[in-house]
């Protein structure tokens, strides 16, 4: 095989020695169960040379490659492991402190559903139900959360639901959820509790009775009537008849003066590493890195739900086998990902991550009014995407590369929103039902993204610029001029959002001056002003997730800090990660840093997000600022229509194409 | 020729017929000459007895066509007529006061230009420049603007520009802009004064001296060697083979269960009028209605720079022919827009709104992780889009329907940034260098969008919701509970920006109650928190343009409050449109209601802006919230390759597409 590099996504081959190794490490009555295998990244300094070498052509460093393993063994100890599967050996493996819980393994979570449904306790309850024939019920396995430090069990809360539709598969059971809920423990199994939820307007639980039936709202074709007469959609299809834009070879894409690489992993989807625009570095490494989703029910047992969509599950375990023509158009390159199961054997996830050209309409354009004169080119995008479904959610994770040197990141959430019991003729002030008996809760996703920048190289700063009025005065006597006020981030910290005065996140180079501008040059972070985390500053929802409370976070440069909410957040106590590494001291002034960007958006659902949600879009505009000495774009060959083949609609008469040249 | 639809844009046998009419009012030594001649919109309350027999199939009563015309007699007086055209009669003819100041012709622009060039002050001047051979001098007229209560001349400024480029047209002489400004009256061509800019940092003038030669940033690609090389770009073609899935008759379009009318208008660019989806009203009418661009620069003769593009110019008027292949892509429907000569003689603006649809990714998606089946639709969009060219600027204005009820108007701005002589070695706080002694001013767009609700009928209230934190109590004892709390306006005004409460605006039918969600039926307009105008209260900045001063602004429906500054805002001294009509008086609740929505975007140019600017993009999202009863996107089909033939990377092997079908 050929060699690998450090940036490569974990290999089959390597999942299996690593998981061999540790197996072997201990006797087999310690059962060990696999829940995550994955490569670490390199240390950062050992590849700066390595990239550098590459870049020059020279002999490359041997960087081991290291995978870190998270395992249970002996039902209740869960561990981590590290192993060099470059020489083939563990290099640490430790048991974690009890109450500390890894993420979850989808082969689990099939499992233990199906092993409630099928509990004495559990079918005691469901018989009271009395359902009609051609109804059953279905659980969703829960992330059970936090609401107690003296809980230090794995637990599992099932939410149940009717599964009407004659036994479809199909059939949308969260349009119907039911009133009770079973905890049970993960690796034992064993029953814990029976909550019950609330249907009125306050905590007051009811006993199970007889389940009143009401229509299901189905999403699928097979199970509902508005597909009968569909739209008349006509075909859009996008074709590059000459092939795409792009090239990848192995896990290097090179795009319209873009090099990159990307790597798929397990817990972010995939992460993009050692980003060059027109041959000059600018981003070390950008990913999603944490996502948490809290819900304002605040009754018993809703209260714990707080997802933590990365931490407690993964984007890439959890990712979609992408499909052409369904999730993405045009001409597509598939990368495969990588999932385990319980024992330790990896399977591919095929088609994880795709990545293709789109057109976005008008990039820039001029026309000379006093000769008609138009310059024009087209915005050119080139998209890497990953989709995760985590239960009911879908997550759209968009990394999209601009012909102009700047960036966006896009999420798109769908899917099914998470469903509550409510009575009929209730109304709560924390959720909007959605379908009969049926409420949907208000709640948050707060995503982290990780930006390592490396604008002109690794030692970088982050600034924030207000805009301002200028007080009127002899220079200013008609009150109308404005000016920028720079603040400089010294230390590990956070910035408070601004939008009044336009504040401006931007990462710059100090030892770098842009020849025309005369100012350091920069890439800044655009993000719109929004409402962070709501829960209570002593809320366990906060203390676990403290990255969520600001938009803008900078911390100093370390190996292995690289998930926002700290690296195990199933049960959490507390925020691990950036609350304890935005300490307020570490300098981060012209030194190697990393910027965590808060996308938070609250949800208030609509009656339309339901029985699937239409896309909420949200997106993270990166873009140079006094880093190129002109518009960088200007080298895109003009729009014109002999390359763009458009047509008018079929009836109407062409007229000749603008003349870009004279 | 057929009867016109009242919504139909002018036709240029109504701008002869109103010209000739208003010609013939008067003496020929009057000596008329126009400035603007469109249609009005036709009074609400006809339009609705109108549309209603239109729905119903029943005669249509007739509505008399009736335009506007701003013209000029005797040089020196502004007057405007109403013109009904289908009696052919004269309504209304009046002069306006002195000061009021009409709209600008573009032919009187090129013509002014001309003139400053050749007067023998502004050649005098030239000639101290003492050009080397191959350079020449080029100016645009700018809007005047305000700083005097007692100025009532209808005055121009001329910036100076050196043209290099050895006399190519599309030299770009915004990179060499020059040091003396003259003034002059528009219509009369009096030479006013000679105005001097600045070098330095402070107020300093000084007088014309020999040019000191420094590079020309070109960005035509006759003119740069950007394009010697240019970046290899396959072409992506966007086709429709079955032809288009929407329909235009006139002007009436059909699209995805979307039914609305679109003109071409003078002033806006577009409008769109009386806007359905499924079967149910949504809009009146939406359109952009004002944009003004104030500059930060306190420095005389800057400090005047605020044009109001559409008051002062309009988005029709200076409306771009768009191409093929070049401003949009795929299957195209164009619609022509009408401009008139000093005259009265229209002619014809061919393609200036173009329409079409594209794919905008995911619409939404649910995969049963039991089963992995997957639910999958795309997003297709139908763009409305309009550009126009504003001397040095360009703005792209899409209305965007989408497949599942929601709408997104996108604004985005291209162009040249308007720049102003810099000495070498200076900085200044208001400005960026963009090229050799060459300043760009932070300067800010102010867009307004006039929204005309119709949710579900004219009677609706607009309320903003905000999402706060449950306080601590024994029904939230954890302290994460959030809900709601709803605002109604009552009254003509505005609504703050809170973003951090993620106030919401919707616009609600309270006769309307949704079955499902048990609240009344509406609508949200979703724009990011933004700093909206920075001049200081005082200013004649903010007395021109109050609409600027807040984001969102609901005002009772009246006729012909159009124009969030009012008619007339060239050298206007004040706003005499939302500033009037928001008067905290009239009621809006319940009633015939405008909501106005304002995009504002502070500008602080980028080296990479100049010296064609990359597009800066920016939206309102604007959706149904608890309208239809369940996500009325279900009816489109699922998303499938035998439809949307995508293929992969060339040398890479199929795998079959995702089953949507069990």
């Amino acid at each position: 095989m050929s060699r690998l590099h450090p940036f490569d996504g974990v290999k089959d081959y390597e999942i299996r020695l690593a998981s061999k190794l540790v197996k072997d490490a201990y006797p087999a009555s310690a059962k060990c169960h696999f829940v995550r295998i994955d490569r670490m990244d390199p240390p950062k300094n050992d590849m700066i040379k390595y990239l550098a070498a590459e870049r020059e052509g020279l002999p490359l460093p041997q960087i081991p490659r290291i995978l870190h393993v998270y395992y249970w063994t002996n039902t209740l100890e869960f561990n981590k492991a590290l192993v060099n599967v470059t020489a083939g050996h563990i290099i640490t493996k430790q048991k974690q402190p009890q109450g500390v819980v890894g993420p979850m393994l989808p082969d689990d979570m099939i499992e233990w559903e199906e092993h409630c449904n099928n509990h004495p306790l559990v079918k005691a309850e469901i018989a009271k139900l009395k359902l009609p024939p051609g109804y059953s019920v279905r659980n969703d396995p829960w992330i059970y959360a936090t609401d107690d430090p003296n809980e230090k069990r794995p637990l599992v809360q099932h939410f149940m639901y009717v599964l009407a539709g004659n036994g479809h598969s199909e059939s949308n059971h969260y349009s119907l959820p039911l009133k009770f809920s079973p905890v049970f423990e993960c690796f034992t199994r064993k029953f814990v509790r029976m909550d019950y939820l609330p249907g009125g307007f306050d905590e007051t639980v009811t006993p199970t009775g007889p389940w009143q039936q009401v229509p299901c709202v189905e999403y699928h074709s097979d199970l509902h009537d508005e597909q009968k007469f569909p739209r008349d959609v006509k075909p859009l299809l996008v074709s590059q008849p000459d092939g795409p834009s792009f090239t990848v070879k192995g896990n290097k894409v090179e795009w319209q003066g873009w090099e990159f690489r990307v790597a798929p992993t397990a817990r972010e989807g995939f992460a993009v590493y050692d980003v060059w625009f027109k041959g000059r570095q600018v981003f070390y490494r950008i990913s999603l890195s944490e996502m948490t989703v809290p819900y304002g029910d605040p009754r018993a047992p809703y209260h714990r739900k707080q997802a933590f969509d990365l931490g407690d599950c993964g984007f890439g375990t959890c990712g979609n086998k992408l499909e052409l023509g369904c999730d993405c158009l045009g001409v597509i390159k598939y990368l495969d990902g990588m999932g385990i199961h319980g024992n330790g054997e990896p399977f591919i996830i095929p088609n994880t991550v795709c990545m293709h050209e789109q057109d976005d309409g008008l990039l820039y354009k001029h026309v000379n009014y006093r000769t008609n004169n138009a310059v024009v080119a087209r915005r050119r995008i080139f998209i890497v995407q990953c989709i995760a479904t985590v239960a009911n959610y879908e997550y759209v994770v968009n990394l999209k590369f601009v012909s102009d040197g700047s960036m966006d990141i896009e999420a798109r959430a769908t899917g099914i929103l998470s469903t509550m019991p409510i009575d009929e003729n209730v109304k709560v002030p924390w959720g909007t039902i959605v379908a009969p008996n049926c409420m949907a809760a208000y709640h948050q996703h707060i995503l982290s993204f990780r930006i390592d920048p490396a604008i002109d190289g690794h030692n970088n700063t982050v600034v924030y610029d207000d805009t301002k009025k200028l007080p009127v005065s002899k220079l200013n006597p008609f009150g109308i001029g404005f000016v920028t006020d720079r603040k400089i981030v010294e230390k590990a910290g956070y910035i408070e959002q601004s939008p009044f005065t336009n504040r401006a996140y931007k990462i710059i180079n100090e030892n770098v001056i842009n020849p025309v501008a005369k100012t350091p040059v920069g890439y800044k972070i655009e993000l719109p002003a929004r409402q962070m985390l709501l829960a209570d500053d002593t809320s366990f929802n906060t203390k676990r997730a403290k990255y969520a409370t600001q938009q803008m976070w900078v911390t100093k440069y370390r190996d292995d800090q690289l998930f926002a909410a700290g690296e195990f957040t199933n049960q959490s106590q507390k925020d691990t990660g950036i609350a304890v590494w935005a300490n307020g001291v570490d300098d981060v002034r012209n030194e190697d840093i990393v910027v965590w960007a808060t996308m938070g958006f609250t949800h208030i659902p609509r009656v339309e997000d339901f029985p699937v949600m239409p896309v909420e879009i949200h997106n993270i505009h990166i873009a140079p600022v006094n880093f190129f000495d002109k518009n960088p774009a200007l080298d895109i060959p003009g729009a014109n229509n002999n390359f763009n083949k458009s047509v008018l609609v079929p009836g109407e008469e062409e007229k000749p194409c603008c003349s870009t040249k004279i």
